[in-house]
């Protein structure tokens, strides 16, 4: 076990241990330290902030209804980034340190102790490995999406918040990569086909199912989810009103994006929201 | 009184004992151990630990907002399987353990020790009577649902969450069956005309009044009530969006269903969040 | 201060005494008791537990979302039945006894003791001059009733809950009485315009401002105002979803009301929730 | 530092002090007394309930689902008209008094001690300076109010609690100010852009953005966006049922608002339930 590198950090030793006490006492096995082949880069103290960041996300999602007992968010591994962090099987609301658990890109838990995983991993591990520029993913079956993955209409972006819309959300239709299936994206071939789809995208709507949201940090992850959410349910008011729509120009989009896109500020508001101190 | 086949479970004696000095302290009398004729067999732990589910999905049909002050769920007993257990006649958010009876399938209560009963029993009776394969039943006037029941627009699965709708959901127009009524099935006659509607579905609509759902088990048929109302919320959503919509087909429904139908996962969530411990 | 007839209740002195030390404390002056010409009957128990019903029913739709700041609740004296209860001019939400007042037909408080009152009391002092079936009245601006205030579309009862809607919702048109107005049935010779439009039914609505429901009891009035909102809701999503729509026949709702119409079962629920123990 | 208009006001010295204290410990200075040039009118203890109420503003308005994590209000100093309040830049829901800045009518902080403006400051700049009738803003991204800025169909007064909108409610297309933009009222020409378009009504929208809503005082500003929304939401109800729509004649409107347009009642109970004591 190599301990150089986090403390060549800049936190604190006594802090460091603190916190690895209270990771590995609540069940969190920094796995990436002791697994045996091939040998990741030893983890960084980054990856215990992104341990609690994922916890918060799943918390969020939960409170802001993007998911209910299904759905799931991950994140890469702030240094070995052929390993992403993803929670056992359980729903997103109950998610503690204690069942986030470390994949490789074939979706194969690297120390799973027992803990099952989620049979979709292979959406996250798919598009990790398609998609250099994504951190964190989340998939979803956000409700207000539903009619809109299966309808012919595609979303806009409506409004500033949901800027990213702009870029494109394509639609996964299952039945094109599978034929008949259970829906679940439940391997690597299916999981390559959705990363197809998605390409360069910052989210895909997957037909009678959900949608896969990608971005760079987890907050930006978070927040497109929850913008996609309300952009649906605003969208489908404007159609309603049976006006013309004047949707997000693309380079308004762009510059929004490029100044203001990653929500920070309310991150901070949700976390203290979902995860009370 | 026949206590073998419950001493020879995997229950410790002891914590027997204090679940039957509970249950019968609450004022649930495991009266089919009483019953005179016919005498049913002798009661399981199982029928203990289905009086704890039945008043968990009460609780959570209420949190959920599938019922209000109205509505009901039943159980049928696990050995004794001519018998059911429904609450005594109370908002199903207020139940407990202690209004739980025991019914026969005539909707007589075995011991009502002067509890009032459902004036709608008859749904549950007739289906336990002409469906084997039911275990557990809910009544509704879910608001979502209630258009559905009124229009000539058929339910269709919009997801797989609701993929148990592709099965078909009838509607049942109490008019063919009673004429000018007071909108109750409160009598056998009237339950079996909805037992024949309902056939081998999972669900029926009632027009102008709600919907009953069954299932094999009382987590699947509590998930099924949950995501029939957020069917029709969302099928509505995608029929006013006016493109062409593309429902689940009936293979992936069956292959999901096979696969993933029975709500588990969620049960846990909604069982913590309605009955805190 | 004729106290005979309360004594002769089979409400125990002592008890009495409290209840009366309490709703006097708490600002609740019994003013019939009082009041110089012409001498109304003398209060009974009743009176008290009116006071405390009326509390629970300002409460209830609030928690409900039947009225938000404004709108509010009345109910006919028990004995003196050409007298009325209502709180003083607040917000429903934080109405306690102290703030229940009582009024003459004419809309005059009996003993204002300095308090303000609601402007449109004259709804209440008017409908209880011209219906004596009606014992409570609830004045309020929900939301879901407004389109159908300001729409040609009528309100039609959709399921049983609402059955009352079958006797017919007129809708008041302020200009018809008064030309241009500010909105407000702020004196007698409007209110006598709404309650001839109310006529003998359980409930107008009134263009661009909100709805009157009455009934013989509270919690009658409580119910038919929760279940409008239902109703109006329900109806337009019905509408939406651009089938034939069948609403409930008048003799369907006719056998409804008279067996089931008090919605005693959810009166409870609604207090209980709305006045914790 | 000149004392001696506060000391004449009715507030006793050391009820003075205490606040003072508090509000300086908490941050809030009164910068107006320290400026250099050119030198405001001394601070009016109304300054100090005014920033109460602008904290409360803020806490009623994320409680009412008026702004989520973005949006702002601000309110006209007391006495020094050329000032305004209004938080540094953070979450509605989480403002403090210790978070309240003094602004120019050039959008400068004046004594900003490290702490970051809202970009959108502009906004309150320049309306403040335009429309002398105005002492309080509100800017905000409130979901149902989008669709109208984005359609061609307009805002109208569905019922008396938003009769206020019968005096227009222009759209701001900062296209016809800016051409391409991040979408942002970032500086004074685009603010002024959007004073110009508000003119002198009550309220704009933005579109793909949100909307502005001004008013003589806080309750009034605050009581304005609540119903703006609801307002919104009615009128696209009552659009989707396919009727004819009658909306409030103006002079209805202009009456309403003479007697009743401040929304007092209401702020009662929206400060109780945002801020519990």
């Amino acid at each position: 076990m190599t301990t150089t590198p986090l403390m060549q950090s800049r936190l604190p030793r006594r802090h460091f241990l603190a916190r690895c006490a209270t990771c590995m006492a609540a069940g969190f096995v920094p796995s990436i330290l002791f697994a045996r082949q091939p040998p990741p880069p030893p983890a960084a103290p980054g990856a215990l902030d992104l341990v609690d960041d994922l916890v918060a996300a799943n918390r969020i999602l939960a409170r802001e209804g993007v998911v209910d007992a299904y759905g799931h968010v991950s994140a890469r591994h702030t240094r070995a980034t052929n390993r992403f962090l993803l929670s056992r099987s359980v729903a997103p609301e109950l998610v503690t340190a204690a069942d986030v658990m470390e994949y490789d890109l074939e979706g194969h838990a690297v120390s799973p102790a027992g803990r099952s995983s989620y049979l979709e991993r292979f959406i996250h591990s798919e598009i990790y490995k398609a998609r250099s520029d994504v951190n964190a993913i989340v998939h979803c079956h956000t409700p207000s999406i539903i009619p809109f993955g299966a309808s012919t209409v595609r979303l806009q972006p409506i409004y500033l918040m949901s800027s990213f819309i702009a870029k494109g959300v394509p639609v996964f239709e299952i039945r094109d990569a599978g034929g008949m299936t259970d829906m679940l994206v439940s391997d690597g071939r299916l999981g390559r086909a959705l990363a197809q789809v998605l390409a360069d995208k910052p989210a895909a709507l997957m037909r009678g199912h959900g949608a896969v949201v990608v971005g760079q940090t987890i907050p930006t992850v978070v927040g497109r989810s929850i913008y996609l959410d309300v952009n649906a349910r605003l969208q489908a008011e404007a159609i309603a009103l049976e006006g013309k729509v004047t949707y997000l120009d693309s380079e308004e989009a762009r510059r929004w994006d490029a100044a203001n896109g990653t929500y920070d500020r309310a991150w901070e508001l949700w976390k203290r929201k979902a995860i009370p101190k």
